[in-house]
């Protein structure tokens, strides 16, 4: 009855037969793991499970497994239980099996050999997240009654939590939008699926080049023809865009990935002025905008639309932390009317759970909060990572994009990236290409590199500097 | 410096002037909701925060607000703060605000006026939920160090997790599959969108009639022309299949949404033979198949597929609950391995936190005994629904699909559902009309309505089925 009987280990085990129990068990899985029927990697069941399932002692079914153990069918790792071995590792056995394990166990450790700096884009850095802040939202969210926090939830996110989106875009960031305007995802890659899936969006869509690959490769599978704008020092070039046959333009101008740059006001209007001229969209990616560090808050271009010709997407990777999975669009009022009945079969992406605890982090005052101690934060981080490059490094790079956001760009003069990153490696530091974001990739400079500063404290971003500098200059 | 500065309400207050300061504020905010650049529902900045913002006394923002909560420009809720009133409600205003918003909030609970038996599908009972384990296992992962719950994770998916994945599935489905063949995805849909982008599914995909059409939808928006294939008692027609130009078939086998069939093991060869002769692909959707009642465990298609063409969906919406946003694919091998390659510039849409407390809760054995007790307890809920409706409509109705799942259908003979939906809810009954999953409406026979009975616990479902005859049948 019912579907709990393990279908896939159902020996015929004969009680009468002169060969022993275990040995038959023994016989059968060695059977199933070489014709395949059990494939590698896959985990056996517990001693306990196996047993029960069998109606055989415990004993027995350990003796199957030790033998399997020790002729090198199976593995057993600490927490992780016993698994089947690749089969080209199963005909290199001739050692003690517990020696070997040791050995594979301390190589999968080794992925990331003595990475001790990773300037990984993204990365959060653990000691500062207000952990327990962020546990008491999630325990209150779970003491929610109702469905509320079990079922699939309101398809355009938790109310109460747009609500306070609303008032975070209109405080921090000069967007005044009602709350049925704002719709959750599960990241911004999902955000623009269904932007393409339910608006939809045209087939040609104008694209900073260089720009977010996320982005770019998400549109391309919806089968959108990427027109790639170029960019000038402040931003979008906007001369390029307008001799495009393009309506729709994805743009970052808060902080344009990769390269940095802050849209200057002059230009968002240029910007807006030509999506009004051509009844055309701007989709704006304000990914990092709460991370500014020199002059003036710039409101972001949505705040600046008169005309509802701006889709902005918000993010909280970045502004709390990425494993969240929680991004948002804001669609003008009419498209909002069009978006909504979309998605009227589609069930909301974001976790219900994790939306009420966000809603409990929002009003409970920890987010803003929070955003301005990181703020703060990054701040520091940032200007140690530009110091340190600075004085270690001195004439030998330039430093791209440097008001704004958690990462910079390292121009290493008349280096190659890929030597670069190796020598790095070599000690302890890990650093980045940016080359997927450009759409040509023989078009990023090949001395670039990435570094992101999130992950790293003020002492690790220095030592990672001094490093680099090591590996790269030690003549 | 810095973006914590409330861009949105910046008034030009003039202290020398005869004008209160409140006064001139009262005006401002006024002003620039007339002129819509504070939008209905916009949440105002509480006192503490604007009077702060503006350097102002906490009583001279009071009295603005209040003057404004007096003429109706806004209102207040417990908890939520003070909102713009839509425009069209504030015309409407004669009385005090105070007895006004009382009104509107009771107005806005009313919703659902009065349902007590909701039979919607896909609601859980809340009093059934492992609550505290999964508390538990929430906790562990928080407190698990590094970026593992905090960053964006493996693409793929938890790797341990995967695994976890990967024996049960070979447990309870009799798949056979490695971890590297298994991703995840916030929910089928994301699934079903993935699979459209990265693999990609081809242009014409066949499809269950009715089927389920949250699928339906997101293959048609991914540009993809749905092939109906009709079914007969027992599943799919594969007659009509086999007479169709597809190569690609979506299906639920192990029960059939919504019609609740379950495929026999004879039609299962027959459509595997059929993949195996065009080189087609099927896409398995085993989204309940924890839960059947009658005769022996069906292990899932996929695991009699020895020629990997078959795709398979598995989900924790309705094993575990839908707000764990949690679904996965398990890809043949070579497929397996394009796709990997595929989503290299994509983020994992499951929140890493969720996927290590799934993986602490499937480890400790929770996950199992989970499934084992919620298929006793919806087995004899399932029993209590179809004595219920036996004893209470006897010949006036039929019930269409009841060996396994979460609902069911009923065809109340010669009546329209419209109707029977209005009427229940008059009694305080919510019901539903399976229409959508036609995918041409007017074939679903208007006499069907589609009961799900998760949510409801085995008192309310006797209930909801007695007011229900008492709606129909009040001759």
């Amino acid at each position: 009855m019912g579907c709990g009987k393990m279908i896939g280990l159902s020996p015929i085990l004969d009680k009468q037969s002169d060969i022993p129990i275990y040995k038959q068990l023994y016989s059968y899985i060695k059977q199933e793991i070489l014709t395949g029927t059990l494939r590698e990697n896959t985990r056996l069941p517990s001693l306990r499970q196996l047993s029960a399932h069998l109606m055989l002692s415990k004993n027995t079914v350990e003796t199957a497994y030790q033998q399997l153990l020790a002729e090198g069918y199976l593995q057993s790792r600490p927490r992780s239980g016993l698994r089947v071995l690749p089969l080209e590792r199963m005909t290199l056995v001739n050692g003690s099996v517990a020696s070997r394990s040791k050995e594979e166990l301390s190589h999968s450790r080794l992925d990331k050999p003595g990475v001790l700096y990773d300037f990984q884009y993204g990365n959060v850095e653990l000691a500062k997240f207000p952990m327990k802040a962020w546990k008491k939202c999630l325990l209150d969210a779970l003491g929610t009654e109702g469905y509320e926090v079990l079922g699939y939830g309101d398809p355009q996110g938790n109310e109460q939590l747009r609500e306070e989106i609303a008032l975070y875009l209109y405080q921090f960031r000069g967007v005044s939008c009602a709350p049925n305007q704002i719709f959750l995802a599960s990241g911004t890659q999902i955000a623009i699926s269904l932007l393409c899936q339910v608006l939809p969006l045209p087939s040609r869509v104008g694209m900073e080049d260089p720009g977010y690959d996320g982005v770019r490769t998400v549109l391309m599978n919806h089968g959108r023809e990427i027109v790639p704008i170029p960019l000038e020092s402040d931003g979008l070039n906007l001369d390029a865009l307008r001799q495009q046959a393009v309506r729709t333009v994805y743009v970052t101008p808060s902080h344009q990935f990769p390269l940095g740059s802050v849209l200057p006001v002059q230009k968002r209007s240029q910007l807006l002025q030509w999506a009004y001229e051509n009844e055309g969209m701007i989709i704006e990616d304000d990914y990092d905008s709460e991370f500014r560090y020199q002059g003036q808050p710039i409101p972001a271009l949505k705040a600046m639309d008169g005309g509802d010709r701006v889709i902005y997407l918000g993010t909280f990777s970045k502004s709390f932390f990425p494993a969240v999975r929680m991004s948002y669009i804001v669609l003008p009022e009419k498209l909002a009317a069009v978006f909504r009945q979309g998605i009227r079969p589609y069930s909301q992406s974001v976790s219900p759970l994790l939306q009420k605890a966000m809603l409990n982090f929002m009003r409970d005052g920890h987010y803003e909060r929070h955003i301005r101690k990181m703020r703060k934060l990054y701040q520091t981080k940032h200007q140690i990572l530009i110091k340190s490059i600075h004085h270690h490094m001195g004439e030998r790079v330039e430093i791209i994009g440097q008001k704004a956001g958690l990462h910079l760009l390292l121009d290493v003069h008349n280096r190659d990236s890929g030597e670069l990153i190796a020598r790095a490696l070599e000690r302890g530091v890990k650093a980045y290409s940016p080359i997927h974001h450009w759409m040509d990739a023989s078009l990023c400079p090949s001395s670039y590199l990435m570094l992101g500063f999130g992950g790293l404290n003020e002492g690790q971003i220095e030592e990672g500097v001094i490093r680099m500098k090591q590996a790269w200059f030690s003549d």
